[in-house]
């Protein structure tokens, strides 16, 4: 079997740490991978690792990952960790996690793992939809206290639009695949991000709570670039 | 050419007065279908009737109509209408047309325009799309008022899940073409009413300001069959 | 695990009792969820409960719910309900669920549940699709008594524009993702439903049983308002 | 500019008389295609031919064509006709030609005039669509007469499935492109043909009369075949 | 469990005799149904039956069936059968299906058991797809012989269009969902048959089989009724 | 003409000037609009403003507007300007915008103007698309300084990737609507985005520039708040 | 107005020479690259520049283009050409063309001006099209000449099959844009080139006669190379 | 069952082995296949064989195929194999098979297996993909050799495009169904390779490494003749 050609420097060139996506690899490709990080004593973060494939993982390996059945991420904290010297500007930064159900907790928490093996921290606020708004309305004193938002949400993703225009904040929309008929798959949520009615919303792919972390992460660290 | 055979007793099986679609008629047609309900002494609303279609109509004919150029709609109201003994239920009976945009204002016009040729009142109420979630918090109470709500939104159409969250009465969403890139020609909007996550919205096609005004008239009259 | 939170007074707000979509949450999610509900002594509707989720359930809870297979509802009746007092105008008021093909039953189902949890009553008039339009016009007069008129159907979804053109009442279409080829998901049939030739349709999403019943619910008791 | 390579023998090969598809070519193109007719003395049966390329054809060829604005087709005779011995079996066999709407005339006009120039005879029958299913029912008895149907309707197309659904005879759907939102272009028509409960219909592409007529000519042909 | 409202007439009203789609029916559904007509001694065709399906009816209803796993296909031949007198005419016709692939047959397996539940001969002739042309040419002569062609195809479905310009019969196209990527499910082959240049074809459903054949059953009996 | 409802407290609230899309607004609606800003001394942000709508503005109020054909806004700029008291943080604060080719620029250019009219410096880079890579290579120092980038491409939007790939800072995808075929409109443009293998990326809607401009301008009140 | 940047090896590292694509570019920016092209004695093919865009360049830079209104296409051939020196492989090595129609022309017209204007000799070989599958088949011994063949087709593309399955020569399929309802656009010729059941075709964007030209240009550089 | 009418002569007429698509076939029928090729001692390649597939064949059937579970291929390699008197010519040409992630290596290694069986060599360079560029260009000037190139990409498919603008020889695409969201079943991917900016990308369907192979077969044999 071929060697990984991994991308060694991502994080120096990025701002992200090294991260594999599970999905598609056969358990075979994932071990063979996660052996290479070890040898080298390098951090990853795996995603969408169904609990099947981490189940066939070798013992061994299973015991060096970190799980969470719910993200369906792991992360393999090696030895010489690249992210040990976090920077103290961090320490007050928190990323506003928002989902409008209970059923986009799933895809909150990709957010919130993502962030956190990139050493930012975060806190969710669930529940919010706006289909009885007062929920939202509520909370809105609390949610305006975060550098930036990033809000989860299926259905008809009408969160986005009203969340983006009651805050400051750069919101990032994670559009969900939670619902049926016309909003099977999330396409409707997604859409509904990009056509928003109020301005400043951007969006990444459908359940990809990697990804609007990994924005987030750029946006803390440019941030922090910009305070000194 | 041949006659028109059109649908009589259309308003006696189903409450909803003759109406004629004009997008894809040309002017002979058009024109043909006018002169036999003049002809009959009977009434019938055109939709979709371009500018460009009403002024290649005969002079005469165009005396006789009531044309409006922001909903496209003409009326022609003959000697004998069939509409003219209205019950005093009506009179207390307001429709409330709701609008996200300005946008939005040439369909919420054809909704007027149906109701109005069918003896239903409206009242129409603008600018109250979610980006400014105050906008339609400060009418409310107002809007709370009507038995019936029909609100017109295109872009991602988050107003009709906001709205409904927030009424007892039934709404009926009209998704406009209002829009561009993935929203261009109003699915998104479309998609929004069909996937909201509030529970009870009813919708039409695209821009189908007449049909919503329709359904509008059929609620109104089996309110006013059950009020006695 | 985090609370739940739902929409206390939605019923308050929209005549609609509370309700929980199923199909995209996990066991543990549901179960908190109708563990807070016996705490507070409130009502709530399961809808897309699927019997394997069900069964795995605690047992004691399953023992509280009233399971229907067929529309994959569970109802939650705790002490205090809230819908006790039912008005009287509802003892003559009944929604007609009518169904294009054996297929459409289990939709039907998932109306007449929700209407009956919250105090509707509704009667169901199967396989009157329009392949054999005799069948429909045999039982025409039957149809036109009810005040409102759900209908299902799959495939090309052709009953709801001769339905609609045959009755006075307000007809909501149930698409239902009944089909295979072009139709498969039921997008033929919503697309039927929004493009009808009959003005006055309206529609809800594939399969939307409950969205249906919601919008009905919401007609009736504007229905009651204006009785009085 | 190059020549045209024809398919002389297509008649003898298919029953189907050549003919050329006008809208995607250019007014020179189309008449080098027509001077290499006149000179070998053959018919052809041009097909959406605008009024525009019309005007543009040099005179002397415009006063040989028998043009028609209306279904945009033209149709040149030359000396040698191919089609001159018709058969007597064809003098009773009249195809039914229905159409839901006003607005599908034009394309029922393609079907009338590609039968006409095959030298069959044809019959329409206008507005019967399904909303005012009266319509159809009262000539129901006249329409059961025809070896054949064809059916054109726009919209949601539920014409085709009622009018199957009554007849012993084959129908064959020709979706219009009459509608607006989701049916535009026509496709929820086709689809609705195509998804019909109606066992037996079969479909051409949106607004292709022309394809319609020659499967009925085809149609035709067989029978006038297993007749002697 | 309600009563099957079948539609006892079908054959008489459009030659085609009863069927029953099972795919989305559960099994009480088809055993419902079944036992109605064992009661009413009548025929019916059950179509999209699985093995998984029909393994779970009761073992004496399995008896009474005729079961072909590979069309999916079980016929119920009750006593009276009402195909009984078949007219001598059918003796002859004998209708042409022509499949592309190997991956086409079951299709055309459900196209052969209809029309046989309908009393209609027909031969299937397989694997002329055109990638390799002088299959088909190596058997045109026979395919000629036929009043009318089915041809199964899936893919790019290019068998349609160059079986349609060899032949004089009409072409009944039945897309299959054979294919992957853009293929996936069959639209591919189904636009192709809805698009081709050879003019004359028409087409069902994807995978619709069923559809086919009843078109040719009234094919046939059109073509008996005018030999007479 | 009813009256325009703004959203008068919006910058306050979300960071972004009041700004009018104008695509789908008649002149009279515009004209409307901007003589109420006139009124109340606002500043406004007219979108999507044609030249052909510009020039039928009355004249005083078109030399009011600064109007810009390329990106086609225009900006009222009235006496008491809410964007007066810049703060000096911004001084230096530039955002980058990237172009993949010179078709890309009037989209590009709506950003620089709607960053312009928020008080926002931005410099543009343009031809850097993928098919040469040496020319993004040759300009990556450069582009690395920009604390936050804009990148603007149509077709297949392969530079979101690869740019993001190469830089630490937030990448902000603005499809653009430069394509034919399969990329006709943008589509391909935006997928690419969404589904780019380099994490971080987040997108606006096609041609969207002025939503990427107001992603933008929140990033950078963020940052400055975090300066302090 | 800004420098464009070009990319001035493209030539050397690819094989291809310098192509500027005009749809969506004013006036003002293809004049411009034209002026620097001319500057720097450069060589430049324009695609997709409409007549009405050529008509609009200064007259002294019309003189310098050999602009052809068929193919869209114009070339700018200055002093020190880079593609003088052609090797004598190129002198026998001629690519076809082959259309199933003369609607597909002007595509295929673009396809031989490119190759032209890279010094690479075709031939056209026009109206092969599959309904009348001898017109392919009287011409296939001439077709079977050539090293690569390049096959413009729209409507259902079934050409491209037919003509693979016949030949061992690499088959590039350019789909055309000819066609109405579910063709309109290539859509379907595109997906029939890429499900085609004959392998070894490979396909470029619809109507991209350039792309597929720039396709042929490698494999004949490629030939060349290994013939030595 | 009925015999398989195979394509015996399709390496003399087109340079492609013979070759069976077995997703859709049943055990039997492929078991069918494959005898008839052994009576014939005629070899061939099944592609998309599953594991499941191949663990259902007879025995000594399995024992004669060399089966590839990553590939999901089986080569049955009979005794007169009409592929030995291989020529010198292919010694040295070696297509280059090149993928962005690991996930794509499946379809690579069907590329590689069917080059194989057709007796032409290739290398697989895997993990290049664009999101750190520097993996491509550190190995770009091996990938420069090879007289061709397949690119397997999944997700947004930006590979393609920075590929070919680093390269003289042809590119073709294979785009791959690795992705989710919008990016799902691999249409984003496809999309890419049509719309790419950069000259001289052809594309095959998605996932389809067996087609891309068939065309590289084609390009070598061209090659080898033109090298004569």
């Amino acid at each position: 079997m071929q060697q990984y050609e991994w991308d060694y420097d991502r994080h120096q060139r990025t701002n992200i740490g090294e991260a594999v996506y599970c999905e598609s690899k056969s358990v075979e490709q994932i071990q063979l991978i996660l052996n290479q990080h070890i040898q080298n004593q390098a951090n990853v973060l795996l995603t969408r690792l169904s609990a099947e494939q981490f189940q066939l993982l070798d013992a061994d390996i299973q015991q060096k990952l970190d799980y969470c059945a719910i993200s369906k991420t792991a992360i393999l904290q090696s030895k010489s960790a690249h992210l040990a010297d976090v920077s103290p500007f961090f320490a007050n930064f928190k990323v506003g996690i928002i989902t409008a159900g209970t059923s986009d907790i799933a895809v909150a928490s990709e957010v919130a793992r993502t962030l956190s093996f990139n050493q930012i921290h975060s806190e969710m606020i669930c529940d919010v939809g706006v289909a009885g708004i007062h929920r939202l309305l509520n909370k809105i004193d609390n949610i305006r206290q975060f550098p930036v938002l990033i809000a989860c949400a299926g259905m008809e993703g009408a969160l986005f639009s009203v969340l983006t225009g009651l805050t400051h904040a750069p919101v990032i929309a994670v559009p969900t695949s939670v619902g049926y008929g016309v909003s099977k798959g999330g396409k409707t949520a997604l859409e509904s991000a990009l056509a928003s009615c109020a301005p400043g919303i951007t969006t990444v792919n459908i359940d990809n709570g990697f990804g609007a972390a990994c924005a987030a992460i750029k946006l803390a660290h440019m941030c922090k670039q910009w305070s000194q």
